[in-house]
């Protein structure tokens, strides 16, 4: 099971790439087997070229390495605390997507302007505190993580599946890898979409609640009808 | 002909994703066969790499199935109020392309600044109104269509072939659905360049009027000297 | 002599679309054999794709046609204005690229903010006055050079080969139907820059005009010394 | 040894393009052999696709022709000012990528708003004064030189590897080539989120100068730990 864990973290890892969502190394992907409590990761620095399954890292959840002679990536102490905290996800993606790190620099969660936000984030995509000096100069990536566990402490992160981390970017997940690559690529969209937007008129008012949860539930919970599958 | 149909559909929603203009599943196109009283669709959350001629849904103009094992797009209804209300058009597309979206985020109808909008529409591109909760939570994609057709009381399809749904995106028509995939590419040109030119002048006034007649004249109607061929 | 001007512009005119410039048949190319007086250019509403040397249409000063099935381009009298006042020019290439056209949309002449600007034009790009009801209903495209022609009453359209019709788009011209070309590439480039500056900074100054004329004078004229020959 | 110089130069110049830094021939990128205090640089003018190791121009400090038939690039006596006085650094790029480029017309400074910028520059993206009358009309591009060794009087060049000429557009240099190409890819990256930031928040703070710091030695100094290499 972890051969087909590493081929698909080795593919959301060169997706990320493939899709425009990472530039050079600037961005990373995970997956969890969570029964075996192990993590496959990519390694820290290293080209999407570069990239075989067999050259991706295998840590426990402390972040101990159990296979792979590569350093992780540097961002895996927040992968892992995401993993701690959320239960239900299988992985993680990280990317520096120009529309979504624009936002995180200019310190602003994306509010909800349309219908497309709304099929996939029941509500703002929300943006983390700024850190402490302390935080940052002592175990940085994990307290990265708990800067966003403590973020979600009223939100659902099933029902909100990214965050944006204030200056940095954004971390999308979702119950497999793959699923958490294509969060990171919608994201990226709604992004650009409501800063077009607002560029339009600064007072585009929020989709109406209503309308926000129709979305959601269309493809969401007992009663979605959208797609092939009943879920 | 269901045939040609079928092939001419199929290629319209692969057409909207190469175009740039559909991004994972996040739009649709349908083509009416009005004698028969056919409709074939886009099936629901299918991916643009797995769509065939024979996986599209054939329906009636009330929605029954009528060929085909898969569940028809979710905007299947609104496609159909706008086949009952505009009796000229023969296809319908619905995107989520940036620009446009964009727009109807913004809840702005689009200007004509410009010759190529004057080109395609004898006016500006509308925006519906905001719907109603009872019109959202029940037959939210039929409503969507009629408050599309509402809006275009006082306004001539043939003239006007796309409408923003306010915090949605756009739905183009035309003749065929080809001619749809057309507008809605064409609405996306304008949307850029329409919102660039506002960046730039925010007072930016909307063509006059000898003009945008002069340029929708030169390609529609009995005096039309654009192209090859007579109209 | 003629074979080669049709495939001169016959390449044009797949450039412009190639490199982005004219989307769908938004935009047309000619070339102009000065000593016979006859002018090869794009047919009217023909794609890219359907484009061969042998259907470009060949035409007098006076727009007459000597060769060619096809309707010439509706633009053709701007050309055939421009090729009459502007004694040295070979070729004229129309386009709609966004954020030229994002320029004429807001009735803005483009300032020279910068050194490859100041490189290809020996001022702003200038922008024509809005045309008159009687000019556009009659003799409209005849009109509209007219219009061009009349903006340049000052300028030297040798140092400033491009303007940009309010309301419409950009016209760009060279010695050579491939170097108008070039110039419409260029232009979108600059204002493409030019606009991204303006909003980073809307006070933005126009450069200094002695670094402006070191600048043009490095490619033209006596003194030029960039590139492998004299000119 | 000067033949991998000139091989590593090529594929600068070619990737310049590739990467779309550079339009046409608007961009060039040198090497520098230290020890024999040789450079070998792009020619002038010539376009990416003629490129070839032979064709590049190799010249002393001095600028003095020493293989070559070509003329070298205008700018080479701006590469030459940043070797002579930054003893640590073995290639420039020079691009007018378009969004450093625009920062560059904007006369602004490109604050550091971001992780990713932190990770590779230890400050803003300075800019340096305007020019003269006097350094435009003579040694034009030695003086551009100046202006920026003028600039870093007070600043790291190898902590901040790039500059924007006011007006102009951006250098960047590193140990190589090769490395100053990938400065000049992340300064685009990094100028675009930027700006998008600023468009968002015109107000966005620089990064905290605590979370700058940390990301900076993150990937540079004795305590680095990003990638898979001691640096």
């Amino acid at each position: 099971m972890l051969d087909a864990l590493r081929q698909a973290v080795f593919e959301a890892n060169v997706e990320l790439v493939r899709r425009g969502l990472v530039f050079a190394s600037f961005g990373n992907a995970s997956g969890l087997a969570r029964e075996q409590g192990l993590v496959v990761i990519k390694p820290s620095g290293v080209l999407s070229a570069d990239l075989r399954p067999d050259n991706l890292v295998v840590t426990d959840l402390d972040g101990r390495s159990v296979e792979g002679e590569c350093r992780p990536s540097s961002d895996l102490p927040t992968h892992l605390a995401l993993y701690r905290a959320f239960p239900s996800i299988g992985g993680v993606a990280h990317t520096h997507s120009t529309f979504a790190t624009s936002w995180a620099q200019a310190s602003r969660a994306i509010p909800c302007l349309g219908t497309t936000h709304a099929d996939y984030f029941r509500g703002a995509v929300p943006l983390t505190d700024a850190m402490t000096p302390d935080e940052i100069w002592s175990d940085y990536e994990r307290n990265t993580g708990e800067a966003i566990v403590r973020r979600f402490a009223d939100l659902d992160p099933d029902a909100i599946p990214a965050v944006l981390v204030a200056g940095h970017g954004p971390f999308c997940w979702g119950a497999s890898v793959c699923e958490a690559v294509h969060v990171a690529e919608v994201l990226e969209e709604i992004a650009r979409i409501a800063y077009q937007a607002l560029m339009l008129n600064p007072q585009a008012a929020p989709l109406a609640s209503d309308l926000h949860e129709k979305h959601f539930r269309r493809k969401h919970g007992p009663d979605a009808y959208y797609g092939q599958n009943k879920r």
